[in-house]
Parts: structure tokens; sequence; C-alpha cells
């Protein structure tokens, strides 16, 4: 059977959705899920961005040893540059190039005319070619460019030495039949289009990124790029989870398929949901709690009867229930360094691993049962911290009582010296982030506060995602403990370690 | 321009998720704003599930004017009657009825043979001819059915007055090109289809619920079947604001229209969220959080250079922004009952708005700024308090302290009776819930906890869900307050109050 290149963009289209920004820890976390889960191509990152995202993805061009590791790159020498410096120790590595081809962009963004846009992204391709011989064009804004123009571009990138040729709906604007069309026309009408793979990137903003990408495959494309749960700026980008299920499920009308390990999608989709700190809805296809649960009555009767009768997919084929209770209270260090190397965790130090055994341990005196996901939160924590450390949380103290204003009392300590501080406030919560604020003082605005459990039972850890905006910048926190008090207090810190410390970067648009 | 009709079943096919059980109260909250929203045909339930489904349908049918109230109901005498007299008092009422037409369903749900179902379709819709002449038939699981098959049952049921022919994906198995074609097939071949408005019920099993209804509509259906943020059972239903915003959006390729006021969107979403306690996530389409929200440095210049560089609508078009704030401490009882009225909630008596008023004032002491959003939540804990009152909170005391073990005493009120309780647990919530069990004793599981703040700032009201599941039954809870441990407290009870006193009933699938 024929085989679709699953590419997947998580780590840089998805990575800018506001606040999901990463550090490289977690990116060469996802990125070896993704390696797991037995993805083609990995966009690891845009390498001109920022010196972060460079050494990102030198660091996962390293480890990453079976999936072919991409960089993006904009039509210009210095970012092509950078891109191939960045993939050069990949076993298999790609650089990936765009210019935006619709007049709309061309006019407004670019100042640019058809001419020196063919030709910019002719020169883009061929110093791509001095890095390696696996170089990706993309038309930026396809969905609204003149398809005489694209076929103009895509022949002369063709020439020039493209192997991929990428077709975006920048703005998720298409239809699947309309998209499906363009798809066809393009493959026809380029004279060299069977010297490369064709590609397409949707967008979801009409809900429709999985639909356009599906009919893309259906009429010639065999790449198509996307991310774990659909993450993405806006409305997000085509769900790998739904791609892949869809031409799974429905290989009678498809007759292709996909090289991906689907045992591996919902632990790939908690792990990019945890680190992002971005939830998956529960009523989401294949990834959402409820994807594969059952209410109605009617329902329940006609899946006893026969099973086939409402279920299309079976949720251990995805990979649900697979996390199962891993660790107690009586798990030793060795079982705790065999479970995180089955989880793809490698902690960086012998230090690093007894700080978070020690963490383990006095989770496991709060919590009865210790799941993968706990686990995962964990480590994330742990890592968190290390990363960026300027305010740490040294005491907290909390009372609230019905009828009296709540009360928090702290001690925080900000790069090395600790200081006491007490505020009241509408709840715990708000008391504690305002004893924060009267030490630091940011002034940032919180956008948004939102709690999970990471598991079921009341005494699961409470995953606390705070999100806080400072001029023009956005930043996730979090926070996970047993005591959505002190979990808050964490994610708050986290939140303004980031705002403090974290560098800007840029994130282009495809 | 030729018109869409929009069919909400949120209250039925969205109601049928696990845990989403509303109140009659709640129903006829949500179905005011669908009829606000300019939805052509609210289907608010199935009325042989239970009595109080029975009720909600017949106050919804007496309530609103301007929109088709439908029940639901199955191909038998009992179910067409019973909603035959849930929507005797409305303006305009429909009855939808349906029987399952694919072999596998025939033959393992029914037992029926191919003559007998369409004899029982024949006969429901006459029997509910005999209470209006609005009545819609679907064939379940239509997409698994054979089109010969479908043309017989669909030109018996014609024939016998059915007005509306409903063509469901009722495991979201299906893709758009292939939908689209069974959808002109059947359009085709049905000898009386000129008779008839035809419509697409799709789920979103492989994420292409919203491109298979629209695939539909281009080859002739001219009604949707769709909720509110894709509610429903497993991946959920077709999204109404998808749906709505393509047809919007792209008029160009569609060249129709729908009767929806687009600005009421985002507040439908919000209402449907908070009652039922599914969050939307915030990469979702049209309602998440980031649907217009841009982080990328690149594209936030070409949003700058040339608004239409990125964007394809409007946020204020679908009601981004307009939730302002609305009351302060200030305000008076009038400003109250007027802002109420505007958003579409009416309390059903001086005793209940002086009640939510004394909240209100409560409230507005602890937050600077009431905004809509908090009204809602309000009125909801207050109605939903008011629904069913076996336990109810009197007092609570939580202390929590980094080092020490935290430690909660409450007095619940329990059917009149106050009762003392203390535990302990890993933090604060976990404390509070084992102090309930220790007087409830209900053994429930909980399998879900989530807290999201109604609107930003650190002084928000928390809105907690608790899932909770005791044998077979699952139910939601919810509870609001600006300290997140009474909020969680609340939702525990109201969760119990739920599973002790609402009765089980019957949930439908087509």
């Amino acid at each position: 059977m024929e085989q679709i290149i699953i590419f997947d963009t998580t780590l840089r289209d998805g990575e800018q959705s506001p606040g999901a920004a990463m550090t490289k820890e977690e990116k060469i976390r996802i990125a070896r899920q993704l390696e797991k889960l037995g993805v083609d191509v990995i966009e690891a990152g845009f390498a001109a961005a920022s010196p972060g995202d460079f050494e990102a993805i030198s660091e996962i061009a390293k480890v990453i040893k079976t999936s072919t590791v991409c960089s993006l790159a904009r039509a210009s020498e210095n970012d092509v540059r950078r891109a191939g410096e960045a993939i050069k120790h990949a076993a298999k590595g790609r650089i990936h190039t765009f210019i935006a081809t619709s007049k709309i962009h061309m006019e407004n963004k670019l100042r640019m005319s058809e001419d020196q846009v063919v030709e910019r992204a002719v020169q883009a391709v061929k110093w791509a070619c001095e890095y390696t011989e696996d170089v990706e064009f993309s038309a930026e804004d396809a969905v609204r460019s003149e398809v005489d123009f694209l076929v103009r571009v895509f022949e002369a990138v063709i020439e020039a030495g493209a192997k991929t040729i990428n077709v975006p709906d920048t703005v998720g604007y298409s239809i699947p039949s309309v998209w499906g069309e363009r798809m066809a026309e393009l493959i026809k009408r380029v004279k060299n289009s069977d010297k490369v793979v064709w590609s397409t990137h949707c967008h979801n903003d009409l809900g429709m990124a999985v639909a356009n990408s599906l009919a893309a495959v259906m009429n010639g494309a065999r790449q198509v790029e996307c991310t774990i749960n659909g993450l993405g700026e806006r409305a997000g980008n085509a769900s790998l989870e739904e791609i892949v299920m869809a031409i799974k499920t429905r290989s009678d009308l498809f007759n292709l398929g996909t090289r991906i390990d689907t045992t591996q999608i919902v632990p790939a989709s908690k792990l990019v949901s945890t680190i992002t700190g971005y939830p998956v809805q529960p009523n989401k296809a294949i990834v959402g709690a409820n994807a594969f649960a059952h209410e109605s009555g009617i329902h329940q009767d006609g899946v006893l009867k026969h099973r086939e009768t409402y279920e299309i997919m079976r949720a251990e084929d995805v990979g649900w229930g697979a996390n199962k209770l891993t660790l107690g209270k009586l798990s030793g260090r060795n079982a705790f360094r065999t479970r995180l190397k089955e989880l793809g965790i490698e902690l960086e130090s012998e230090d690093a691993l007894n700080a978070a055994f020690a963490r383990f341990k006095e989770l496991a005196d709060k919590k009865s049962e210790i799941f993968d996901e706990d686990l995962h939160a964990l480590v994330n924590d742990e890592v968190v911290q290390d990363t960026a450390e300027l305010f740490k949380l040294v005491y907290l103290q909390v009372a609230s009582q019905t009828g009296e204003i709540p009360h928090a009392i702290l001690t925080l300590n900000r790069d090395g010296m600790e200081q006491r501080a007490e505020a009241t406030g509408g709840g715990p919560v708000d008391a504690t982030f305002k004893a924060i604020e009267s030490v630091v003082n940011s002034a940032a605005e919180l956008l948004l506060y939102s709690v999970n459990n990471i598991t079921s039972g009341t005494d699961a850890q409470g995953e606390v995602t705070v999100r806080l905006s400072k001029g023009g910048r956005i930043v996730n926190g979090q926070g996970a403990d047993t005591d959505i008090v002190v979990a808050s207090a964490k994610a708050y810190l986290n939140a303004l370690n980031r705002l403090y410390v974290k560098p800007e970067k840029l994130n282009p648009q495809v």
C-alpha cells in the first residue's frame, strides 16, 4: 500500500500558539515521542527565530535517528544558512523554505513583484541544496494565490532542486471540494510535478483543516503537515490524530497507509497538552476524554448487542487505557528510572534524577496511586523549575473560611534572597497571587487560569495553567501539586519566570 | 439568496454527552438564547425519554415564539404521541421520528426485516401527522445503509406526509466527497424528492462533521443539524458556529445564507459551556479563546500592514468583545433585573430575584468588576441550588500550609439537619471532598475535576466542574465562587444532589 508522509509541525507551527513556547528540554521530550509515534518528518523549529530555537533544532537533530528533522527558513540567505547549520548533525535533515505567493501578501507584506518572488524562491532552494538534498518549498497563502503564478513558481523551484512542494491554506479559508481541485490542477499543470512529493498544510479557522488535507490526499498529495491535538495559532492546524485515523479507518476509500504506530497517539496527545498547557476538550475527536465514551441508553444497548453498531474505531488502537497504574509508594529508584525511560523521559544528570525521585516519594506520600501522567507532570515541573529560577516558592500558608476574607502568607526566594509577603483576596488563590505580586510587582495581566486533574480520584494532582500578558508578550506557566493553592502559586511563579527570563522570538507564518 | 435551515440539537443530541444532562430551567435559558441567535428549529429533547424531558419540551414550546420547537421520537406509537403532546402549545411545532435503516442495525438492534422497517416508518410519520404538518423523518445510520433501501424508505415516508428527510452519519464515518455524492444520489433517485427539505446530521468521530455537512449542502441539502460548540456524544456533532461562519465567509462558493445573528454566537457558546460544564478548547474554531488571537511576529506585522493579510473573519462579527463590564458594586436591583432580562434570564419569582440580587451584592463585595459571564454563573448556581437541595453547604474552613497536611472543617445541611465533619487530604480540595464524603458516604468515583475562571483577573470567580460516577450513572456538578475551595465544595454537593435526585432517562441515537 502506498504510504502518506506524516510531517508534524507541533514544535514549530504548534509552538506559535499564544503562550505555548517550549524550552529546549520540553521540545526534545516531544520530539522523542514523535519519533516513537513514527512521524516521518519532525519540523523542529525555525532556526533563524532565536538562538534558543537554533539550539533546540540542533539538539533534536542529534538525538532523533529514524525521523527526518526539519527547520523552517524564510527565503533569505541568512535564514536558509541558519537552518542548514541547525540540521547539520541530523541522520536525515530537511530545510523547509517559504515565500508568499498571493497578491495580497506580495503587495502588502513583501512589497515584491512576481519576478522578484520567483527569483528569491529559486535562490533560497539553491542555498538550501548546499546543505541537504531534502529541500521543501512552501508557497505561503497558496489558497489565495493565482494558479498560473503558483505553476510558474513551483516549476522554477523544482528545477532548482526542491523535492517536496507544499501547498498551504495559511488562513484556513478553503473547503474540501475546492482544495482537492486545486491540488489536482497544480499536479496536472506543473510540468515537472512527477519529480516531487506534493504536500498540504491546512489551518482550521472554518473547522475544515482535516477534511481539506484529506481532499488534497485524494487528489494526489502524499505528505500532510499537521500537529498533535491540532495545536496551532488561532483555531490551529490539521490534527495529526484525525488525519491518521481517517486514513486508517477508511482505508476502503483511501487505499493508503501511514507509518504511524497509532497506539502512541494518546500518550503523544497527553504529553503535548501537559507541556504546552493547552487542554484538549472532552468532545475532541480521537483524543478527547469522551471520544470513546457513550452515554446514551439505546446506544449502550446497541454496543452490547453488536460492537460495530456504533464503534468505528477501537479505543485501545489509539492508545487509550495504556496508561495504567505504574508506580506506588514502595517503588524504588530503579523502577522509577526504568519507567521514566519507557516514557521517553531522560533526565540530564544523576542529580536531576535524584531530585525527581525525591519529589516522587513526596508525591507518593500524598497520593496512593501514581500514573504515567503524574510522572510527566512531576518531571515537567522539575525541568521547568530548572530552566528559569528567578522566583521560587519557599513557604505558603493559606486560610479560608466562609464569611471571612481569605488570607495568604508566603515566602519567596527571589534570585537567592528570601522575601516574606502576605495578602488577602477574593479566595485563597487570589490572596496568594496578590501576595506574590506584592513582592514581584510585575503588573502582568492574568488572562487565563485553569485547573485540570492529571488523573481521576480526589487525591489526584491538580495541574494549574496560568496565562499572563505583559507589554504584548504572553506566557503560560504551569504547576502541579496535590494542593491546588500550592499548584497555583507554582504556576504563577513559573509564568513570571518565563516572562522575566525567556527571550522574545519571531514566529513565521506558513 | 436561498436560506439554509439551521436545526440545533444542543438540547437533545448535545445533552447526551456524559454528564451534560440539564434541568428544565437550564434548557429554557439555552432555548431562549438559541431563539435570539436565530436558529430555525430547536430540537428541545426526546419527549418519551422521561417525564422531565417531556416537561422541558412542553415548557420550551410555550416560551419560544419565532423558532420551531421539535421533539425526537422513535418510530413507535407511544414515542410519537408523547412528542405530539409535548409540542402541543408550540407556535410552530415539529415531530422528528427515526428508525435505523442499515443492515447492521436492523439485524442486531431492531431485529426487523426491511419490510417491517418501511411499514413502521410510514406508520410513525402518519401518527406524527395527526399532531402537526411539520414532520421530519431520519434514517438512523444512513451512512452504512444501502442506497436502494434508503430510496424505498424515503419515498414511502414522503408519501405518508414527511416534510423533511434527514440523512445522518450516525457514527461519524464518512468523508466529504462520499457524503456529498450520497446526498446528490438520494435527491436524484427519490421520485418525490422535490416535495421535501433534505437535511444532514453528522458526527465528528473522524473530525469531519462540519465538512461532511457542508458537502451535503453543496449537493442539495437545505437543512443542517448541529450543536453549539459541537457538543454531543463521543467527538460530538457538527458545530453550529463553524457551519454558519463557513457559509457566510465563503458565500462566494455557497451562494446561500442563514437567518443566524452571528453576533450571538459567542454568548451562546459561553452559555452552553457554563451550563453543561463542557469547556471549549482555546484552539477551537470561531469560539475558542485563541480563534482570533495572533502570536506570530511576522503575522502581527502582516495584520498591521493590511488587515486581510491574515484575517478572514472579524472577531466582533461572531460576538467576541460584546460581553463588557456591565455591573458594579453600586448597581441597584433594577439595573440587575434589566441586565438579566437582556441576557435572556428570567427568574421564576420575586423571591428568586431577591435571592440572586443578594448573592450579586455579596459577589460585588469580593470582585470589583461584574461581567455577563459572572451573572450567568451566579444565576446558574442559584437555579441549580433550587433544583435539588438534598445537601447544602453551611460552613467551610480550610487551612493549608507547605509541609503540613491540609485540613478541612465543614457543616452540611442534609435535608434540613446540620452535620459537622472534618478531614485531612492531599490538598484543601481533597480534604473538603473527604469531609463531605464522611457525611454522605456516596462512594461515587470522581472522574473529572476542572476549574475555569469565568473572566480574567485574579479576583475572578472560579467555576468548578466535578464529574461523579456511581452504578453506571454519570453526573456533572458545578459551583462558582471567588474562593476555589468553596466553589469546589459547591460543585461536589451539586453533583451529589443530581446523583441522588435526578431521574434516569433514555438517550436515543440518530
